[in-house]
This record gives structure tokens, C-alpha cells and sequence, in this order.
């Protein structure tokens, strides 16, 4: 069978994660036989907008419109205090641009600790929230607004989108997370959605709870085994896996799915790190377990590549941020050593 | 001198952990000799609002502005879920309320790890971003919008009071954290605030920086020595000073100081724990240590109780959420105990 895989390298260490994932993904097309990948690339990011004064160009867009699943690299984003008012009105986020455009409304972020039982999996709302993008400053009175969009379509689908991924992926909870003694109204409607899809008779053997963000906060850290599969809406998902991953390998181990009802994008939740790209030491295992994660939406068998990961981390073999002294061909070479079908 | 405090127990264990720090407080009292401390309760909480519809009459807030400060304890703040629709729009947050109402627009949370050397601060700002309580319901539509507010007069003396605060609290470094990457408008304007009075000639001697706010929710767990004081805005900060809590002693050692030009208030960052109340083993530390940070706003000597608090803490007098097997009573009487002026 044959796939189209787009492949957007981005920014920075994006470039080299991704570059080193797709060689192991050639490797392991070879074990597997019956499977042919095809890269197709396409162009977002700073250079992009710097050159041409557009983050995302259309066509990119097309293209992942075309292919069966998107594997995204990192993005550097601009501060807004950076460039100049003009520049700023201008930009367009990529990954926020495709997660709009492609309606790719969960964004699934397992929490990854090979040392620990901790095991729990943040489905995060993609397309709302305070990521719509309205806000506007009142020159007059001098200051800024920004709206946050709770819709009860929005919170249907991503719901009902946690707790079906809890069925097939064996889960026994699906947690409620939200801001409701505050937020009444949007988080009030997201919390009674949750409350109504939760008594679909569907769910029934599915245990449901809900949490306020700022104890789940908490919770993480002193008691991170009393989640499950926890759902929530965009800003809060955002912040809590970013928390999440710093309990198991921290970033360089957190990957991500961004998944709608006709695409599906594939992105590590690092960024682009400056600060280490083009030295040829940045972890790749993130991506390589979001290109897991990617077999998996594509039905083809993924454990290997998993199995491979873990085994290289739990010998050592990786890049500094996890202790250990490889660099990112390094870490490629050991994952491809490993690669084998059971 | 005689100081007048404003008492509000509130509901559950905040009626228990107060009582038992007043009680504290009279004993310090008689060590102190020269000050006198008169004690003004006033009502709010849930059963204020099953009574009377109101969960925070005006007289608490004529009281409280009459007060030189206020201790509060902790509210039961009902789910949007709950209790119906009707109830739901009478509904105030006593908290919220006063925050308002007195203007207390600084948020002051000291990150208390007596076993590490974590010891950074949290300022959050208190009366804007999305706590205005703007939202609705488009009935029609079926979504519900909520506004975030950031104005330039709020970010200025939010930002103001972390760097006077780092001044005269010996701290070095002040770090914004926002998602300007995302709410380019809203948290634009506020780093760039920050970054306009960084530069104000009396803040020379205190570095700056600035992070975005999922990667502070992961740093704080790898890498808390980065943090000295951190200012944010306000839902930003109510989450991030729980997860902070959790580095510590969790919630049981986390007080809060809510500090306007013209009033203070003081507060556990703990909620009312409906779990527990009433069973006279709730950690009355946090409340304990919201009442030194009282001291230090009315300039009296605070040392000996956080000394005492700390020696409680050290010698394992404690609740059974900190380990140890004491009940409230017991902690304080402990407390009281190792109260002695140096
Ligand atoms: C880069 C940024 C726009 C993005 C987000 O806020 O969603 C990132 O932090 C993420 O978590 O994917
Ligand atoms: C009780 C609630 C309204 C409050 C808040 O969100 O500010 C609390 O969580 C806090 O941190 O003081």
C-alpha cells in the first residue's frame, strides 16, 4: 500500500527531528515490505515569513490537504514585541493556521515515563477556546480584549472524541477538566456536555469525574496516577501537557496527534529551540513517537518503532536533555538498529 | 496600637483552620505586649447563599474596608451544574467580589519548600484578564463567549508592584509569563508593559525575562531554580501557583497575600475541603503563614511565626497530609509552643 505523508520541517531542530525520523521511517518501510511512504514536502515557518511576509502559504495547505497524514517538525514564532506592528498583523501561526483549516479538533498528548507507572493521556480541544484568534485593542481606553469560544458542537465532538479514544484504547476514566467556578458560562457549557455525553449509554462502563485546572495542577505533581484520559479545552490543554511532559522525559519525549474527521497532523509538543538547531544534538525520539502515533492512525502496525524508542532510552542511548551523550544521527542509528518486527 | 483584622471564616475547613490561627494569634498577641489585635467577624460563603441568596452581603464589605486587613478562610463555591440556572446567575464569588470591590489587584504567593531550596514568588494579577465576568450564552447559536481584558493601566501597576516587590524583598530577577505567541494582542500588550518599565532607571539592579506559559508550567517542575519572582496575569497565575503549591507542601503551606493600594486580604490558596470539614484535622498552616504575611503588611514582627511554623513543619508536628498524625488542635498548640521572640 502506498501513503502520501506531507512533511512540513519548520524551523530550527524541527528540520533535523524530522529529517532523522523520516530515515527511520524509510528503514523501518523496509521491514515492513507491503508499505511504501512517500515524503512530500511543504514550506511554513519564520524563513518563509521573513522572505514572502507568509507563515503558511496555501499551497502548503493544499498539499496537506492531499496526503493521508501531515508530520510536523517546530515553528518558531515571533514575538510580537519583536517585529514591528505591521509584521505582527501579519502573521499567522502555521500549526494554529492548520489546525483551523483542516478542522483538526483533538489534539491527543500522551504523557510518556519509562521509569513510572505514570500513564495518562490529555485529550486537548484544538479549534476554540481563546485560540480563535478575536481580539482587539481599544486605542481609546486603553486596552485589550480577547474572546474565549466554548461552542456546544465544539465541546460535543471532542468529548465524545475522549471517551471513544478511552474505549479503543482501553482506558477506564475519562476526567472532566475545566475552570466552571469561574467561568460559569463557557466552562459551565462545557462541563454540562461533558456531564450529558458522559450518561451515553455507550460509555457506561467508563468511569467519569470532573477537576478544576488549577487543582489538576496540582494533582499532576503529587498525585498524577488518579488520571486517566483527561479532556479539556484548548488554553488549559495547552499548559497541562506541556506540565504533563516534564514527569516523564520532559519534551523530548512528548508527542502529539492533531486529529480531525478528514486529516490528521503529527507534530512533537517541543518547539523549535533556537539555541541548540544546527548542532545536530536535538533529541529526536518526540517525533519519532509522534510518527508512531501517525502509523497508528494509518492502522499499520507501530510497536516496533515504539519498542525501539524505549529500549534506546532505557539503555542510554540518547541526546544530553535525557542524560545521555549521542547526538541525533547517533539516536537515529541505535532506533534503526532496533527495529524489528515481533 | 490597636489593629483591627476582618475575620471571614467562610465554609468547611475554613471555619477550622481560621478559628485555630486567631487562637494563634491571641497568643503571639500576649508576646508581642505592645500591639492588640481586635477580631470583626463577617459573613459570606454557601450557606450565606442558600440563606439569603447572596453569598457575600454588602455589610461583609462595609466591614472588611473598615478593617486595617482581612483573614479569610475558604469558600464552597457551588457547580454551575449543580444548582440551577437561576441560582447560577445570583451566584457571586465572595473572593472574586472582595478582589473587586477593594480593588486588591496584586496577588502575592510564595512558593514554601522548607526541604529544598525552592523559593520563588508568584504575582499574579488579580481583577482582570478573564475574571471580569463578561460572558453570555448565544442561545441561537449555541456557543458561549467569555472576554479576557488586559488594560494597560492594570498590566503597569501589576508589573510595578513585582519589581518594587523584588526590590524590597531582597530578590533578584522578575519574569513575565504570558502566550503572546498566541494572544498577540491581549498578552502583547502586557509584556510589552513588562518590558517598557524593566527598563525604568529604579529597576536596574533586577534582571528581567519573559516565558511563555506552557513552558513555565513545565520548568517549574524541572527547573524551579529559574524562578525568583515570576508576575503573570490572572488565570495564568491561579494555575501556576497551584502547581507550584505541589513543589512544596502542597497546598497545605501555600498562603496568598491579595494586596490592593488600599486594602489587604489574606488567604490560603487551599479551598474549603467539604471532604474533610468538620473533622478538626484540616493543616491550619497555610492559614498560619497568611497571617505572618498580615504581620508583615501591618509592619509587625512576623519571624517568630514563620520560625514556629517552620520548627511544626521540621519536627514532624503536623497533619496527615503533610505525614504526620496530629490534628489541627495538636499543630497549633505546637505552634503556639514555639512561638518566642529572638
Ligand atoms: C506554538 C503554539 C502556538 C502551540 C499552542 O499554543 O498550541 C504550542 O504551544 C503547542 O502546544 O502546540
Ligand atoms: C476560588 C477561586 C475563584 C479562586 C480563583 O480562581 O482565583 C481560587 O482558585 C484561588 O486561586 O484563589
Amino acid at each position: 500500500k502506498n501513503f502520501k505523508i506531507c512533511v512540513i520541517k519548520g524551523d530550527g531542530i524541527g528540520v533535523e527531528v524530522v529529517n532523522e525520523t523520516l530515515r527511520m521511517l524509510k528503514a523501518y518501510e523496509k521491514i515492513l515490505k507491503s508499505v511504501n511512504f512517500e515524503f512530500i514536502e511543504a514550506k511554513a515557518g519564520l524563513t518563509e515569513f521573513f522572505n514572502n511576509k507568509d507563515a503558511i502559504p496555501n499551497e502548503t495547505i493544499e498539499t496537506a490537504k492531499k496526503c493521508d497524514a501531515i508530520l510536523f517538525g517546530a515553528i518558531t514564532s515571533p514575538k510580537p514585541t519583536e517585529i514591528g506592528e505591521e509584521l505582527n498583523k501579519l502573521y499567522k501561526s502555521p500549526i494554529l493556521t492548520l489546525r483551523k483549516e483542516l478542522d483538526l479538533y483533538s489534539n491527543v498528548r500522551p504523557t510518556i515515563d519509562y521509569n513510572s507507572n505514570i500513564d495518562f493521556v490529555i485529550v486537548r480541544e484544538n479549534t476554540e477556546g481563546l485560540y480563535i484568534k478575536e481580539e482587539y485593542y481599544d486605542e481609546e481606553n486603553e486596552f485589550a480584549i480577547a474572546k474565549r469560544k466554548i461552542s456546544k458542537k465544539g465541546s460535543e465532538r471532542i468529548v465524545r472524541f475522549a471517551f471513544d479514544y478511552a474505549i479503543s484504547n482501553n482506558r477506564k476514566k475519562v476526567s472532566c477538566i475545566h475552570k466552571s467556578n469561574v467561568l460559569r458560562v463557557t466552562d459551565g457549557l462545557f462541563l454540562k456536555t461533558f456531564e450529558k455525553i458522559a450518561k451515553d449509554e455507550k460509555y457506561r462502563n467508563i468511569i467519569h469525574n470532573d477537576y478544576l485546572v488549577d487543582a489538576t495542577a496540582m494533582y499532576i505533581i503529587k498525585s498524577p496516577e488518579m488520571f486517566d484520559v483527561m479532556v479539556t479545552t484548548n488554553l488549559f490543554g495547552d499548559i497541562l501537557s506541556d506540565e504533563a511532559s516534564a514527569l516523564g522525559g520532559g519534551l523530548g519525549l512528548a508527542p502529539s496527534a492533531n486529529i480531525g474527521d478528514n486529516y490528521a497532523l503529527f507534530e512533537p509538543v517541543h518547539g523549535s529551540a533556537p539555541d541548540i538547531a544546527g548542532q545536530g544534538i536535538a533529541n529526536p525520539m518526540a517525533t519519532m513517537l509522534c510518527c508512531a502515533m501517525m502509523l497508528d492512525y494509518l492502522k499499520i502496525d507501530s510497536k516496533p518503532i515504539k519498542n525501539a524508542v524505549k529500549r534506546a532510552f532505557l539503555e542510554g542511548n540518547t541526546t544530553a536533555d535525557l542524560g545521555g551523550s549521542l547526538n541525533t544521527k547517533e539516536v537515529t542509528d541505535k532506533i534503526i538498529e532496533y527495529l524489528t518486527l515481533e
